[in-house]
C-alpha cells in the first residue's frame, strides 16, 4: 500500500493553504530548488556545451519519456518529452492522418481542450485538402466513429467536468472501422491508471504541469504504439528526429523504427531537470492506491459540499469510475465563489462559463484538507462573503 | 563606449577554462542560480497557479520578445519568445507562404543549418500541394531569387564557417519579385548588429542559447513585420495566441492584429527565468562596440593562428564584415585537434566534415585569453598531441 504522508511530505506547499488546483499546476517538489541549483552550477556552468554528452542531456527526451511511459502504461522506448501539449497534438494529428490517407474526417467532441481543437482546425487549414473536423457531443462520440473516420482526436478527462472517455471502447471501435485514435492524457497522466499498451492505444499526448508536478509550462510528452512507429511520416521534422542529427547532411531521414523521430528541436534541460525532480515523487506509488484513494476523498469532498454548502452543486458523473482527478462543482455565482475560496487559501479554478474545478490527488491532499476546505467554503456561503465586489472582477488569465 | 571588462565579470566562467563555444552554447550568467531560485521559492513555490498572473507569466512571451527585440532591431509588440527554433521555422515558412499563394518554390541556400532544411521538408511533404525546396549554394542564392520564389529561407550567418549573407540586398531583391523572406538569426542574435525593422525584413527567428546566454534549449523567438502581423494565419494555432484564451470557445481566432497569435502553447516558465536573467547582461551593451570588439579579437585569432600554428587554415571569409561572430578553422585532422584543444581546456567545437569553430565575443572573451588560446593549439601541433588515440574517437553528440 503506497504510504501517501511520505509523497505529502515531498512538496512544499505554503503553510494554510489548501491547495485543490494540480489539475491545472502541480505543486513544487521539495528538490527542486536543489535540484536546479545542481544542474546550473555542475552542469551548465562547469560542463558547457560537453553536458549534452557528458551529463546525459541529449538523451533526456527519452530517459525523461521512459519515466512517463510507466505511469501510462507505455514500455521504454515509445514515449519521449519535449514542447508543448498543442505541438504535441499537431505531430500525434499529423502523422495519425498520414497513416489513413483516404480519409478526411478527424472526430473528436465539443468539450475537449480548446487547444486540441484549434490546433487541428490550423492544421486542416494549412493542408487546405478537404479534412473536416467534427465535434459533437462527448456521449455521441461513439457513435460517430463511422468509417469515414480517420483519426479520432480525444481528451479522455474532460477538462471542465471531470467525465472520463471510455478508452477501451473507443480504441476498438475506432480500429474496428479502420480509424487511428489520438488520445490527449493532460488531464490523466498522474491522475488515473492509464493503459495504453494494454488498450492497444495508437498516439497518446500530455503534459507534465498538471499532476506531474513539473512546474508551470512543463514539457509535454507523445507515445508512439511500436507497430505504428516506422510508418510515421513526421511533420515537424527538424534535426532532433534525424537519424544522424550530426551528420549534418540536407535531407531529412527519421532515425528507423524509433521514438527519436518525434523529437523535433533542441529542449530545454531547466525544464528538464524539473520534471526529473518531479518524477522522483512516483517511485514508491502505486497507480492503483493513488486513484482508490483519490475516489474516496473526492466522494468525501462532494458529500461534505452538499450537506453543508446549499446552492453548490456537483457537476460531473455520479460513479466515481466515470472520472479523473478532479471534482466539478458550479453555483449561481461560481466565480465569485471560487475568488472568496482563493482569498481564504483554498485554491481550485473557475473555467467559463460557470464551473468550479477542485483538483484531488492524495499525493499531497489528505482527509482533514478536504474538511477543512469545505469548512470554509460553507463559512463564505453563510456568511455571503463571496458577494464582496473584489470578487466579482476578472482576472486578465482566470 | 561599452565595458567589456563588466560584461566578463558577469558570467561564471570555470578557473583555466577559454571558452570560444558561445556560438554553440553560451556560458552560465553569475545571477541565474538566484535568480531561478527565486523564481522557484517566490513564484511556483508560492503563488502557485496565481504565478500566471500575480508574476506575469502569462506576458513573458511579450516581455522577453521585447527585450530580445532591441537586439535585433526590431520594435516592442513585433516579437515573442518560446519554443524551439524548429518549430519557429515550421511556424515561419508556413505563414509565409500563405502570403503568396501562387508560388511553389522556397528557396534555401545547402549551408544553412539542417533543421531548417529538414523542416521545410516535412512541411512540403505535409502539405502535399506540389511544393518544391531549392538549395543551391549560399553564393547563388541572390541569382536564385526569381519571381517562381515564394520563400526565401535563409540563416544569415552559416552556422559552419561564419559566412554572412547579404541581408539588404537578398530582402531587397525578394520584395522586388514579390517574395517573402525568413530569416533565421540563430547565429547573428548577439554576435553582430541586425535591423530587421530598417531592412523591412518579413519574418525573423532565432535561438537565445548561443550568443544571448539563456541555457541549453532555451526559447526560440520569432518577429513578425507589424505590416503583415494582420494577415498571418497561423498554422499551430494553439490557445496561446487565440483572441481570447480563457473564454474556451471552441473555434481559433487568432489574436487581432497582435504578435500574440504566434503563440502556441503553454511555455516553461523556468526556461523563461534563465532567459530573462541572461538579458540583463545586454543593458549595457552597444552592438556596434560589440561588433567592432568582436572584429578585433577575430583578427587577432586569426593571425596568430597563422603564424603560429602550421597547417591549420582559415575557411570562412577574409572580410570581417562579411562575417559572424565566430572563427571557422581547418585541419588535417579538425576533429582530433580540437580533442586535445578542449583537453587543455580550449573549448570549441568540430562540425562535419571537417570545421573547427571558435566563437568570439567580447561579452567574455578578452585579448589575452586569445593569445593564450592560440599558445595552447601552438603547443599541441609542436608536440603531436591531437595524434593521441583518445582524441580520435567521435563522441555520440559532437
Amino acid at each position: 500500500m503506497t504510504d501517501f504522508s511520505k509523497t505529502r511530505a515531498m512538496f512544499d506547499i505554503p503553510e494554510g493553504m489548501i491547495y485543490l488546483n494540480g489539475n491545472s499546476l502541480g505543486p513544487m517538489p521539495k528538490v527542486a530548488p536543489e535540484r536546479m541549483t545542481r544542474f546550473l552550477q555542475d552542469e551548465w556552468r562547469t560542463e558547457l556545451i560537453r553536458g549534452w554528452n557528458t551529463k546525459g542531456w541529449w538523451m533526456q527526451t527519452n530517459t525523461l519519456g521512459d519515466r512517463v511511459a510507466k505511469l501510462i502504461g507505455a514500455a521504454p522506448g515509445t514515449t519521449v518529452v519535449s514542447d508543448t501539449l498543442s505541438i504535441k497534438v499537431f505531430q500525434a494529428v499529423g502523422a495519425a492522418l498520414a497513416l489513413v490517407p483516404d480519409r478526411k474526417v478527424i472526430l473528436s467532441d465539443n468539450g475537449n481542450f480548446p487547444s486540441d481543437l484549434y490546433i487541428a482546425q490550423g492544421l486542416i487549414k494549412f493542408k487546405d485538402a478537404g479534412y473536416e473536423l467534427r465535434a459533437p457531443e462527448p456521449e455521441e462520440v461513439l457513435a460517430n466513429i463511422t468509417e469515414e473516420v480517420g483519426v479520432v482526436m480525444l481528451t479522455e478527462v474532460d477538462y471542465r467536468t471531470g467525465r472520463k472517455h471510455d478508452m477501451a471502447k473507443i480504441i476498438s471501435r475506432a480500429h474496428e472501422v479502420g480509424a487511428v485514435v489520438v488520445w490527449d492524457l493532460a488531464h490523466s497522466a498522474g491522475a488515473i491508471p492509464v493503459d495504453v499498451a494494454g488498450l492497444d492505444a495508437d498516439f497518446a499526448i500530455g503534459c507534465t504541469y498538471k499532476y506531474l508536478n513539473a512546474g508551470p509550462g512543463a514539457p509535454a510528452f507523445i507515445y508512439v504504439a511500436p507497430r505504428l512507429i516506422d510508418q510515421v511520416e513526421p511533420v515537424l521534422s527538424g534535426w532532433y528526429g534525424h537519424e544522424a542529427p550530426f551528420a549534418f547532411e540536407t535531407t531529412y531521414r527519421p532515425a528507423p523504427s524509433k521514438i527519436e523521430r518525434m523529437r523535433i528541436g533542441t529542449p530545454s534541460i531547466a525544464a528538464f531537470t524539473l520534471l526529473d525532480a518531479a518524477l522522483d515523487i512516483w517511485e514508491g506509488v502505486d497507480l492503483q492506491d493513488l486513484h482508490a484513494e483519490t475516489i474516496e476523498l473526492s466522494e468525501l469532498f462532494i458529500k461534505e459540499v452538499e450537506a453543508r454548502c446549499p446552492g453548490v452543486t456537483f457537476a460531473g458523473p455520479r460513479d466515481p469510475a466515470q472520472r479523473g482527478g478532479h471534482v466539478a462543482l458550479r453555483y449561481e455565482n461560481s466565480y465569485a465563489l471560487m475568488q472568496a475560496l482563493i482569498a481564504r487559501k483554498v485554491i481550485g479554478d473557475f473555467r467559463e462559463p460557470d464551473t468550479m474545478r477542485f483538483g484531488i490527488t492524495p499525493l499531497f491532499i489528505n482527509e482533514s484538507d478536504i474538511l477543512e476546505a469545505v469548512s470554509r467554503m460553507e463559512d463564505i456561503l453563510a456568511t455571503d462573503a463571496w458577494k464582496s465586489p473584489e470578487y466579482q472582477v476578472k482576472a486578465a488569465v482566470t
